[in-house]
């Protein structure tokens, strides 16, 4: 298979994390006979310092005339700390998500069996769980109108959706359930909000077509409390876009550290793949990121277009890589391996 | 003491814990010779079942004219599933809180020594842990314009704040956190939305104002996240309306039951205490609900008049009750003791 893929470091620790995914990638291309052509862009802060925009045209322009986007990490305390800056690096990734219409985010969550001991939850709540979170990733309060009155003392955000974007994600997450355990779990504010009792009506309406998937509601509070109380009671939980980011980080805790979690974002024509870790600045240039979520990554994105073998290929030398404790110091804090080293190991090992 | 108390049972197990904080505080005023006189009123699903109002105007006037309010929960099953419904238990308590002005809510987070191996944490992430969420009540999503288009294809809900309203509650937050280790951690998401950057502008203003107050700041995502990684780091927490309202429900795993949480709500002349959790129907009726979250609520009532002498003594006759193992099924899951035996031991205790 031929895949031009756009790639796209980011700021902080994703120049390094992104490395390893492509040498991943590069890997398997070798021994599967696969082409892999990576072009380079800008985005997020970066694309701020040399350009003055956080998604350069340029940049847009790559993403929607390749296969996939590998994207890396965004973000920078110097515009998260100063409240009147008026371009920040996120706004190119939510471009992004927008203009490639990527409505669906999807973050699978499953500890490691060698991973067990490191979650700061008991082996018992969490041997065996094993869920997916769908997000919905271009609606909500990310997108809807914001103000500021003129003397900079009123803000508002606006959380909207429509029935069609509710649809639309709601079949992928049903047909997710429908090949899994047939269990989806709707979480919203329902007794609260508006845009919660919409979710509701028409995630009730789309069930009817999947008669074998048992929908169940549980309110936000609820499910962040659920999540860890009992993980494995989920099987599918999909949710609109500013729950899902809350609540798939927090979940990231079950598998002890969420330098292990990927995730998927698809369109109906582009999809993108990231992990769901942020730009953790502190450690950029250091070699100690934990490179595993950006090579899970490039994973789901072979698996995307249909290469589940090689996908697993690099699913398994993660695996042993974890089982052979070749991980970083957020997993061992006396590991002597970097990102670097993890990442060859990976490699190497496809 | 002469106190004039409204009480709320609200739905579910709420009338069955109610009567348990009652008992609480009519054995204190017995010992310590104060007068406690109780008014109780209709809010919730069973006012709309009496009333057709979910916040009758006799008790709103009841509660505007009382020196505190005690309230037990709030919330019914065949609301939430129904989209349609156009009168709501919920939208008492919201209107109940808006009337009484009370923009504050505490929710003070911190485990019982012999309830450690109840949580679903390991220990030694929980032990020590002992931290106050700082919960906007009165603005946000909750209370901003809904709107619901004709055909019920689209919904909005307006998230909205102003610096007056961040002003007043940040004070109280930075006040807290003076009397206790002098660290503020600030709860938003300032990198997506407008209402998040205010908020971190308004607090950073008013921490002025409070120099031996360490002041951080951490994304929602991330917060939900460090909350169960490492819940030691954090003293006082503040947040907007709805990020309060979820990760005080995810910190309560951190002392085992979400059964053993109390809140105190404060305005400028209105108080309301209550237990975080909801109305639980699946448990009511049974004398099984866990009493102790209106019980401490009870307490903090006290508390807020000056009566810390004897807040104590329902605090120690709760924790004497967790030691003995006087607990419902929700800590023990063989214990023989109900929502009334937990109740008859603390106040025996008093
Ligand atoms: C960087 C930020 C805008 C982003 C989000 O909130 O969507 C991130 O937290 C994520 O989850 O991908
Ligand atoms: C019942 C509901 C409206 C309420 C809220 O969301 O505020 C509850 O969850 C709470 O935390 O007090």
């Amino acid at each position: 298979m031929n895949l031009k893929i756009a790639v796209l470091p980011g700021d902080g620790i994703g120049p390094e994390v992104i490395a390893q995914a492509k040498k991943a990638l590069y890997a398997i291309g070798e021994v599967y006979n696969h082409e892999f052509v990576f072009e380079e862009a800008l985005m997020g802060a970066i694309a701020i310092d040399k350009t003055g925009n956080p998604l350069p045209e340029q940049t847009l322009n790559l993403c929607l005339n390749t296969d996939a986007v590998l994207f890396g990490a965004i973000g920078d305390p110097k515009y998260d700390n100063n409240p009147n800056a008026k371009v920040r690096p996120e706004q190119g990734l939510l471009k992004l998500r927008k203009a490639l219409g990527l409505f669906a985010n999807i973050r699978p969550i499953k500890p490691y069996r060698s991973l067990i001991e490191s979650s700061p939850l008991k082996r018992e709540i969490i041997e065996g769980a094993d869920f997916t979170i769908f997000r919905e990733l271009t609606g909500g309060a990310y997108f809807g109108a914001k103000t500021l009155n003129e003397d900079g003392t009123h803000a508002s955000d606006l959380c909207e959706y429509s029935e069609e974007e509710i649809t639309r994600i709601a079949h992928l997450a049903f047909k997710s359930a429908q090949s899994r355990r047939k269990k989806l779990t709707m979480v919203d504010k329902a007794n609260v909000l508006e845009t919660s009792r919409l979710w509701r009506k028409v995630v009730q309406k789309v069930g009817e077509s999947y008669p074998d998937v048992v929908l169940d509601f549980l309110f936000v509070d609820n499910a962040a409390m659920q999540l860890i109380l009992n993980p494995k009671q989920f099987d599918v939980i999909l949710t609109e876009n500013l729950f899902g980011d809350i609540l798939s980080d927090e979940a990231s805790v079950i598998t002890g550290s969420i330098g292990l979690l990927a995730s998927a974002s698809l369109g109906e024509k582009n999809a993108l793949f990231e992990p769901i870790h942020g730009s953790y600045p502190q450690a950029k240039g250091k070699n100690i990121a934990n490179p595993i979520a950006s090579i899970l990554s490039a994973g789901m994105l072979l698996e995307h277009f249909g290469l589940s073998k090689e996908a697993n290929v690099i699913y398994k030398a993660v695996e042993k890589a974890i089982e052979f404790k070749v991980v970083t110091i957020d997993l061992k804090s006396d590991s002597k391996f970097g990102t670097n080293e993890v990442g060859e190991f990976v490699s190497n090992f496809i």
